[in-house]
């Protein structure tokens, strides 16, 4: 029974990944096509090509691999849960971990295995390199960090209308309309709901960090390359390095909390999460000390647009405040979410009264929740902008990315506990689903600090890329005071505006399908008296449909706005769109992801009785 | 009985316009006293501070007295409908129209009493005229237009607080709970919602309006302040012209709709609403060639921070271009808040199956509405400020405001129309009832044109007054390339979200205060049985407090923030503040705006028995 129903998970997982992977193929291919023909026909080396699907093939890699481990884990996770708390958390967490560490360590090694090709292939082996060789080098192995983003959009995109279609349709009718318990076995919608975990929590997740991780590092790599010092004393691996550092350092404290730190309670799940984010980052920084006084020049210059002279100890501070940033936001993420803190309680109570009340208000506590993160963001900015420029900045996100490992592992540990929960209780394990139940409340709220973490760094990294294309197109001044600049900075600005609408369109489209079609098995078939078994094939199909389908617009809209932009107003209407839409962006991001995890984990205060109502 | 419910609608509306301008007044005095110690203590002439006094009661007094007129229209307007849907229909308008033309009236009326008397003081009367007479004289009567905003920022805060405090607590316990109707008097909410209509929707929109007004003919005096070809040839009462010119065309345009076109049936109650608003854009096309053909030097140099070459025909194509940009919006927002068009009758469909469904997909109505109207402003923009630099900007905001009177009308309409339909229920007059709706059905479109307009013009005026700043402190680039400019600019794109947190917090609070009264009511009191009489007063209190209580918190917040931070971080970090807080404002403002419009009339659209079911 229960590997039945694993069997369907890992079935649907595998299936839908597999139809998306196919899409993103067609488009990836399309778009080495382009870049081969438009950026790199005249040297005819091909290179960045390679680095692209290189880069393309490790996210789609990372993501598959997280899946194919997290559907495994999940009835193995039920099963511990069964017996015992503390073994079903450590099960849980393991699976989080091959996620965590494979992503980034895969990520890594393909990327040196890149420069180490290059260097064999195009730089002069005698030590002495050609002109401009570093900083081409590093250039096309840029293509690398393209191709994880670029999937990490599409599998964002598609994997997220997929979890949250079925997530919204399964609980609607099953929970609300036919009063079954959550992840009932009588749910058409239960196993696309489980599915999605999988596919948008996971894959969809994963790719997204891969992109931002690949992207960081890269951003720094080609302005290291520009740096006479760097080369010389291959500080340019700098980056690299913090990452490398990071794994070792997620591993120990990982190992630590999980043989330390017995997490046999409720409480102590939840505490042995936070224990080791906070750990890590304690831990990271004077590793991030070390690497930058023992692998960094003393003093190094970057000749970008301008020189900028920047010490060691420069590039260790803008690391350290991408890491206390992240760590920040990850808090304050998870002081708006939890049901521990006094926001979500509020929340719940306003649901005494009225689900419009409860709406206003938890639209209004995500448009709070930006406050202290953006505040953090523009320090960060601020200050590696000004120690060590775009250098800084891109430094700053590798920094905050330096802990990414422990933070994909406790974001894959959350969809294998929600899984778990559903096969127990579709199989009726009632004493796992207890205990599956404790290990999901904390990792909803881990969840949320992920997504903080992953909006965070993407603002610094896509700043980073910001300013190295203006660099490279020679634009140094956007000034907003001119007619273009302003114009582009308000129509960029209303960018993720329409992305929004075109991803919760979608949903709510694929929602409303869905909910129409566990209503007519309902209906139809007589599920609920136990006599027909439901048709779980029908309800993946649908959110795998629309998936797919709607996908493609926002993706499209994502990459091609700054591709016609720039044909129509040049380079300089390209700077204000793009600045627009980061700013713009995080906003929206911040304030919608922690509005959804609250009112979740609201419903799940509510559900454990946690409100007393009188009267 | 009309009379008695009527007058309890009137007391509450006073008593509460009273109340809030006492806080007002209090804030306004000490905003003066601070304009009279730090900027005009040397000078000694303090008349900076007397016109920005002035601005400020012009703008209390406008609201004031269209409340006045809108409390007395609304029970004639019943009156009327119980005998024929013309009559009424007629009534409500002619009711708005004091409320239009009154304000952009004695808006314009004080201005030029102001500049003259400033003439009669100041200026030598010989003819020569003092260095930097005119620039310095336009500086002091800018003062004008930061009264207006001052009021209008508190007004609309308060009032908006008021009225949805009002309207869902109403609603929430007396429709939804208690499954009475609309505007039931016995419903303890129902006097406190129609107040909130007069003080939010008339007294607060008013305000708002007034303040852009005021502000971008304002910031159109300065800068003609530094034009000797202005100045001479008395070009700079430019903007004071269009206005003026504006009020006769839809002064024509009125009396031509009322007269010649019949509003008799739903249908055409609409069409005449929206012809007229088409009319007036037609007409005022010519009129604003003829102004600039002869009111305006055929070329002059605004002598800003660069000398700024302007002809005639561009000063033209800047109003042309912000008068139509403001129909297009409007049209836009009507398209999609009106349930005559396929997104709302798409979200009404969603319904059928859940709220949830619905709120995914309004929230990405909304977004997806920012689309065309930021489009607009990002063309006006990047036209007219190429054209004719940032006093292009200014004109294009005079001439998207040039239809106000007309714009106010309607707006002005929609309360008192609404409200003749909460007396007409509370009296039981059956045939007045039916007529009032389809007034109110057409009101609540128009509205949202007025919001759509009001969100544009404010982008544009604050655009322009952003301009001045930057020129007056001297500074010409804001170049987003540098660290504090691009953190001051995500910074600022954070303010109005926390802006937005404030005002629905207090609105989430506020109503949740006013159920819970309705309900003490409904539990404690025999009301449904008709025995006891509910406790109006009670309500209205309730939402008195809340509003005057929150709006302090995010009115500080606007006028604090750019301060502090420009003590903090000198003017360019200001700057990015300012253009962070106007791109994000402008589509925060514009997708709630349009989500809320949508919601409103998906539910009339529902409540008209327009959805068909099927299953």
């Amino acid at each position: 029974m229960m590997e039945d129903i694993a069997k369907l998970i890992s079935d649907g997982s595998d299936t839908f990944l597999k139809t998306e992977y196919m899409s993103i193929g067609v488009f990836t291919i399309i778009f080495a096509v382009i870049i081969a023909l438009v950026v790199e026909r005249e040297t005819g080396t091909y290179y960045a090509t390679g680095a692209f699907l290189l880069g393309s093939l490790t996210s789609i890699a990372s993501g598959y691999i997280g899946m194919w481990i997290s559907v495994r884990a999940n009835v193995r996770t039920t099963m511990r849960c069964n017996s015992q708390l503390y073994l079903g958390f450590i099960t849980a967490f393991r699976g989080g971990t091959v996620l965590g560490f494979c992503l980034v360590g895969l990520g890594l090694l393909n990327l040196v295995l890149l420069i180490m090709a290059y260097k064999v292939y195009f730089l002069d082996l005698t030590g002495t390199v050609k002109e401009r060789g570093y900083e081409e080098m590093f250039e096309v192995v840029a293509g690398y960090g393209l191709g994880g983003s670029c999937v990490a959009l599409f599998c964002r995109v598609g994997g997220g209308i997929y979890t949250k279609a079925a997530d919204v349709g399964a609980d609607l009718v099953g929970k609300v309309v036919q009063d079954l318990d959550e992840d009932s076995i009588m749910n058409p919608g239960t196993i696309a709901d489980n599915v999605g975990d999988n596919v948008g929590d996971i894959a969809g997740m994963g790719a997204d960090l891969f992109g931002s991780l690949a992207e960081s590092t890269c951003a720094c790599l080609v302005i290291s390359g520009s740096s006479p010092e760097l080369i010389q004393q291959s500080g340019y691996y700098f980056p690299l390095l913090v990452s490398a550092a990071g794994i070792l350092v997620c591993a120990l404290c990982s190992l630590i909390s999980i043989h330390c730190f017995k997490a046999d309670t409720s409480e102590r799940v939840y505490v042995s999460l936070n224990l080791q984010l906070l750990l890590t980052t304690i831990l990271m920084t004077p590793m991030l000390y070390l690497c930058s006084q023992y692998f960094l020049p003393k003093e190094f210059v970057l000749k970008t647009y301008k020189d900028v002279h920047v010490t060691n100890m420069e590039a260790f501070w803008c690391c350290i405040l991408g890491l206390w940033s992240g760590y920040v936001i990850g808090y304050t993420t998870n002081y708006y979410t939890s049901g521990s803190y006094a926001p979500v309680k509020k929340l719940a109570t306003q649901c005494v009264q009225s689900a419009a009340t409860n709406i206003i208000s938890g639209l209004a506590l995500g448009y709070y929740s930006t406050f202290i993160p953006v505040c953090c963001i523009a320090i960060t900015i601020f200050v590696s902008f000004t120690l060590a420029d775009m250098y800084g900045i891109a430094l700053s996100a590798v920094g905050m990315l330096s802990t990414l490992s422990i933070g994909l592992t406790i974001d894959g540990y959350g969809p294998i506990a929600d899984n778990a929960g559903g096969i127990a209780e579709m199989c009726d394990l009632e004493n796992a689903r207890i205990n599956t139940d404790i290990l999901d409340a904390a990792g909803n709220t881990t969840a949320a600090i992920g997504k903080g973490f992953a909006i965070g760094s993407a603002c610094l990294v896509a700043l980073a890329l910001f300013g190295a294309f203006a660099t490279e197109t020679g634009v140094f001044i956007v000034n907003i005071l001119q007619p273009l600049e302003f114009s582009s900075l308000i129509f960029g600005a209303m960018l993720p505006y329409l992305f929004s609408a075109m991803t919760m369109g979608a949903v709510g489209d694929a929602a409303n399908e869905m909910i129409i079609e566990i209503k007519r098995q309902f209906d139809t078939m007589k599920i609920r008296e136990g006599i027909d078994q439901p048709d779980y094939e029908q309800c993946i199909r649908i959110s795998t449909n629309a998936s797919l389908r709607y996908m493609i617009a926002p993706g499209l809209l994502v990459i091609l706005s700054p591709i016609v932009f720039g044909f129509a107003f040049g380079p300089r209407g390209v700077s204000g769109l793009l600045a627009g839409a980061i700013v713009s962006g995080v906003q929206v991001g911040i304030s919608f992801s922690n509005t959804g995890g609250a009112w979740d984990n609201a419903k799940k205060y509510i559900e454990h009785g946690n409100l007393i109502v009188n009267g």
